[in-house]
């Protein structure tokens, strides 16, 4: 992009689509009440708008924008204030600006000399988070940690368990490939890309232990107990354990510290996925979700969930940076450089999978100095409080029945009249447009989640929702 | 964001703020020639400058966009028109306007139900692209295979291995995990990536075979079917061969056709990494590179890097999607759908290691429509037709010698006078924070990389750098 070209978009042009652009995305929040939150299009209706090949001559840029008129459609609306599926992804304006700017400069952060401020900006927003989330100061960069931005909380979860692969074998599966003695535990209620890793990493899933919960879904450290020993016995090397801080189905609260002491004993790898409740603890009241996070080795939570930023934005934390490094760096020749061999700064290429990385931490900065500490706390109370307030409703309402522990900002919940109503009662829902709730399954039963944390959301939007659900109840009670 | 809120940015103020933003990123642009092209701070000199601990109270807007004149200096620009270090990582205004789209919707395309349209406009610009670049069809998602959007080509490859490695072991290796007995193949020039999949994976490196390269630094096909043989015969499985089009160190090819016979006849996945190269195909005069890409099981390259489009936007073709799902799928009751029931859609989820995913098909839907197939083969021309005006260039200066064939848009040349003075002459360049360069070693020697794709790098820019490098060269031999 330049003054002047016959063939790229220039500046000028630059500045007013981009004007054109930003209008459209703030016509689109003032007017995303008016769309259905669930996108309503069969498989291929999208597709079968679309061109068949591409244009041989480019088009001008109003015509593209236009585009997005066909494209909408086809959109499930994850920041409608209605939305209330799967899990919070709820972005900002500070977030989206952030992330332009890190579009524009397009630059890469695979180590640090291509561009100090990517990974230095990085380094010292997620030492900054340490302190605002009262976590382990051992995950500071000044300490023998450091954190990281990974894509996903699945990337975190894996890269956790490579660098534990690695320490348990002491370096032996980088060279040789693993020998399927090594074993990982995680509950059953655990997140799948648990599983996923696992896999990827070729241990196997025959070497996944699942350890049963609790009447809060929360995992028994008794049972973990007894299962090491067991395999420890059998002949198998103990090597990684998940816990979870807020599990996906119910937000579940694995005992960190029970867990914490057993991995101690036996020299496991303690990693713990708060991917969506981690924020909770920027607010002092809620740091108990993580106590015994001293005992961990690696941790992992997602402003892309529940802190107003843009997907995606994983934060991982390890304990011992040294061995993350070590299981995961190699250093060719077109790579090398000063600061590299000096070993006084950070080449992020080697804590995750990729080479390549954008600048991250440009949205996190945003989101960190836009709303300060306080702003994110008054966020999180208010997804919690109207949580809470939305509880009560249905518990006065005995035709339903909540079926776990409403720690935070998810209620798990059901009509009393069996499974197969509750699934049509949330088709209805959904169909309808003007919500967008998703299921799960707890102690075999069909379950309805509603989850709490788009920035829009307010206690009216909430209120409005509870009535859709009861009058929607009445409608298929007549049917 | 919404009309009102007393916690978080307003549309009205979005809209200001974002006007103020595009403007930021086109004044950018306008002056970035006036920056040094590699950043001059030393390691720590940017954290340095930022409060030890997070803003208490939010700030306004505006002070946080001016924040970036601190940044600033820690910023390498990668957008320059003298950079031509490492490879082309050029984006462009449709591009950057085509991300903004995606980062403003902020939806979620883990699954099809998740927003319909981000799943079919990727698969649909995929199947685009296979006409456009004239790949084998069997990658079209009308075919067995199809296309999907990675982050990286490291994560393409990676991808592709443990497909391969679950296909050479009838799915074996993800319930039992690895026993060791895989190989793994790819020239001494490939990328680090591959190595570190093979690590990622518990393969581990032994399981690696690196062979070795002929004058043009292209896989010798004669080695790799002695190895293959020699490997059956000491009780190994050969699983996975990947060959370069256009390698990092030099653009070298290894011979695709010949590869793929082998791979053929011994039953072997065939990965193809054009991370960089790949777009040249856009032209027919260029689609040499690809031959034999029939052969291919599955294939990467990366429009983040030659093809106008801001990183990460790494494309992954698959000749038989159903490997590939069969070796990450894992359907947790959360998930469960009615249209992933049908098995009527794509759930890209399955596709890649992350379970989330960005509507990244957005940025490229804009690029192919903004430039046309004729724009982004005229950029392409360009890009070549300068690097060979250069080359003819650094030919008639007897104090150099160009060291590896220039194909497309790479020249690897160095001084005649020995290592040690073409790395001085390299960080002199560098340090003058006018151009930035960077090097490799081929037979040993060190070598300086010319890489050209920037898009706003003219004739006249190139001249201009030739004019600095000899210049420069004048005054080392002063000193």
């Amino acid at each position: 992009m330049n003054k002047s070209s016959n063939l790229h978009m220039t500046t000028e042009e630059f500045r007013k689509q981009g004007h054109a652009v930003v209008d459209w995305i703030a016509d689109y929040y003032d007017k995303i009440e008016t769309y259905p939150v669930l996108s309503q299009v069969q498989p291929g209706d999208i597709r079968s708008k679309l061109p068949k090949s591409a244009p041989q001559k480019g088009r001008p840029y109003e015509e593209i924008l236009n585009d997005m008129n066909q494209l909408m459609p086809g959109i499930t609306h994850w920041q409608s204030p209605n939305f209330h599926a799967y899990f919070p992804c709820a972005t900002s304006g500070p977030a989206i600006l952030g992330d332009l700017i890190s579009t524009g400069l397009g630059i890469q952060g695979m180590i640090w000399a291509t561009s100090p401020t990517c990974t230095e900006v990085e380094t010292h927003v997620l030492d900054w988070l340490v302190d605002m989330m009262d976590l382990s100061q051992k995950f500071k960069s000044t300490s023998t940690g450091g954190g990281v931005l990974q894509d996903t909380a699945s990337s975190s979860s894996l890269v956790a368990l490579i660098a534990a692969r690695e320490k348990a074998s002491n370096g032996r599966i980088n060279k040789n490939g693993h020998t399927g003695r090594l074993t990982v535990y995680t509950s059953s209620q655990a997140h799948s890309s648990i599983e996923k890793a696992v896999k990827i990493t070729g241990m196997g899933k025959n070497s996944l232990r699942l350890i049963d919960v609790d009447e809060r879904f929360a995992m028994r450290s008794d049972l973990l107990h007894r299962q090491i020993e067991q395999d420890i016995a059998d002949g198998f090397t103990p090597a990684f354990v998940c816990a979870t801080a807020g599990t996906t189905s119910s937000t579940a609260f694995d005992p960190i510290a029970e867990i914490g002491k057993i991995c101690a004993e036996f020299g496991i790898w303690l990693h713990v996925d708060a991917a969506m409740a981690g924020p909770a603890a920027l607010c002092p009241e809620y740091r108990f979700i993580h106590e015994g996070i001293e005992f961990a080795d690696s941790y992992t939570f997602n402003p892309h969930k529940w802190m107003l930023t843009n997907f995606d934005c994983s934060v991982f934390y390890v304990a011992d940076r040294k061995i993350l490094i070590d299981s995961l760096s190699i250093l060719p020749e077109y790579l090398k450089n000063k600061a590299t061999e000096s070993g006084a700064v950070f080449d992020y290429r080697d804590w995750g999978i990729p080479l390549g990385r954008r600048f991250r931490a440009m949205k996190l900065w945003h989101v960190i100095n836009y709303y300060g500490v306080e702003g994110l706390q008054q966020y999180i109370r208010e997804n919690i409080s109207h949580t809470q307030e939305l509880k009560e409703w249905i518990e006065t309402d005995d035709r339903f029945e909540i079926v776990a522990p409403v720690p935070l900002n998810l209620i798990c919940f059901r009509h009393k009249s069996g499974d197969d109503f509750n699934e049509r009662l949330l088709n209805e829902l959904n169909a309808s447009g003007n919500i967008y709730l998703t299921h799960t399954k707890l102690n075999g039963q069909y379950v309805i989640r509603f989850s709490i944390g788009q920035a829009n959301t307010t206690l009216e939007h909430i209120k409005k929702s509870w009535t859709l659900i009861q009058d929607t109840v009445v409608k298929l009670e007549q049917e």
